[in-house]
């Protein structure tokens, strides 16, 4: 190997987390002091970014998926000659793996599993269901939607994917026969749906998405699993139709209230499962971010472009 | 279309169940009698089979995965010119299904998480774990395993088959960096693994093959998944392993006993999950049956060679 090294630095910690160092060295670069980096990968807020970078450094890791904060202190905008990325999408992984953990937990009927005690096949045969030949909505087609689809393809589930536009969900592992639909157009997919997945972010437009009138078109099968925000679910109405057997269950990572009071009906009703808004846990996130570290700095290392790359002038 | 009709026959039962129809004329051939049909679809035993079938039949798809029973009556050896194929394969995925809802409520602590009843957010954030980047070790290698495989790649698993011949493993979606070892050297792989599933056929070679010394080498966090034959896990070990908290948890839906009778540790054990050998139930085995055939007429209708054909010289 004759390729000149690629100096990375990593702050604000010294001495570095170590998955942070591996993720800079296998990517293919070199760990650095910040005076003689080309690129810095940012563990740690705003508040400690240093005031001014080398004239050195071209890039900037950023580690969060949301950069409001970063862009309201003026600190982006005082480097115009830096790239900076964001780890958007990279958080989106583990919440997927939660939510089919959760929608396969419900469809298998797993919670009653878990109480039985007792072998009673015969009684359990009827209840075990499958995702394959089902269609499955998810509605919001963002970093979670996108991950979970590659994960319920194999399962044999028809997805639907539910955005703004409508334009057909693409990306790795995302294969034509994915339906998409307009949200406005929502309300025809739910007599096809088998089971529906919440991914969307919280808007004004969002709120009570899955209404007593959704929840009422769906199945007495149908699981709903929400690991987007609580307000998203009309919780007395889920509560209803949870208890009256309207749909065949709810996996929850987030409620309305939040956290869920004790004694809430959600935490006694057999089919709810309730997961205190922990699909992405600290340790994960850190070796999430870690992962997307590695990706970008292979990037960096061979001169291609990054991903989650900020647009200054979007804010994002 | 000016093609011919393929006239495909089912039997025993009329009026034939609608989904066998649905995957006969979904495949493009044409129902039709018996007596005018180039190919039957079996749903039956072997007792009820026609004694003679019309010349004109060329193929018959048999309803079971193991056709031993078929073999003994002479059956299949009465009609020399006709193409027998089994139902091998077909009822794979939901077992597979089931090994992967067992596996990720484990890692991702959902038996605690019902008990809970309470939010406690910070109690349940460390126990929180995800299967990307962890090696899932499956001894075996058939249809289960196989279909296995393409379901953990997406989750980011890596993942390591374990078969007789060691030679590599291929197939449908299943992606080169799966590593192939022989059953001979399975010990080298247990300081890598961090998840078992066992989904290998019961002999007297498998015994006991996740035994005290096995469950011994396996981290705090290991999961081992059975959805082969009790008889491959050593109960006892098992326990021991799961009350000392030597091994993260166990997800069996086979046991040894079996049926695993009321009283048993495995009950009542927090981090064990036991379902009655109900992964693959009676519904959902003839939808696969269903969708088998459809694959098969398919490739009759197209001239293609045909899935689980029976070589009558080796009896399967």
């Amino acid at each position: 190997m004759t390729e000149t090294a690629v100096p990375i630095a990593i702050g604000p910690t010294q001495p570095a987390p170590t998955l942070l160092e591996k993720a800079v060295t296998e990517g293919g670069a070199t760990l650095s002091d910040l005076a003689d980096a080309r690129a810095l990968i940012w563990a740690g807020g705003p508040g400690e970014f240093p005031e001014r970078l080398p004239d050195s450094v071209e890039w900037v890791q950023l580690p969060a998926a949301g950069v409001e904060d970063w862009f309201t202190g003026g600190l982006i905008a005082r480097h115009p000659n830096v790239r900076f990325t964001s780890a958007a999408g990279a958080f989106a992984a583990s919440v997927a793996e939660h939510a089919l953990m959760m929608l396969l937990a419900g469809v298998r009927y797993l919670p009653e599993h878990l109480r039985a005690g007792s072998w009673r096949q015969q009684d359990f045969f009827p209840h075990v269901g499958t995702l394959r030949g089902k269609t499955v909505t998810i509605v919001g087609a963002g970093g979670i939607g996108r991950a979970l689809i590659p994960m319920l393809v194999p399962l044999g589930a028809h997805i639907i994917a539910v955005n703004r536009s409508g334009r057909p969900v693409t990306g790795p592992g995302i294969p034509p026969t994915v339906e998409t639909i307009s949200a406005e157009h929502v309300s025809k997919v739910w007599p096809r749906t088998d089971h529906v997945v919440v991914a969307a972010p919280a808007t004004a437009d969002t709120q009570h998405l899955i209404s007593a009138d959704v929840l009422a078109r769906l199945k007495p099968s149908s699981w709903v699993i929400n690991v987007a925000r609580g307000s998203l679910v009309d919780t007395d109405a889920l509560v209803a139709a949870l208890a009256s057997g309207a749909i065949g269950g709810a996996g929850l990572d987030v409620t309305d209230p939040e956290p869920l009071p004790d004694g809430h009906p959600l935490w006694v009703l057999p089919n709810a499962i309730v997961t205190p808004h922990d699909s992405n846990p600290p340790q994960l996130r850190f070796a999430a971010f870690a992962d997307h570290v590695e990706a970008n700095v292979i990037r960096f290392v061979e001169g291609r472009k990054l991903l989650a790359l900020i647009d200054p002038a979007r804010g994002y």
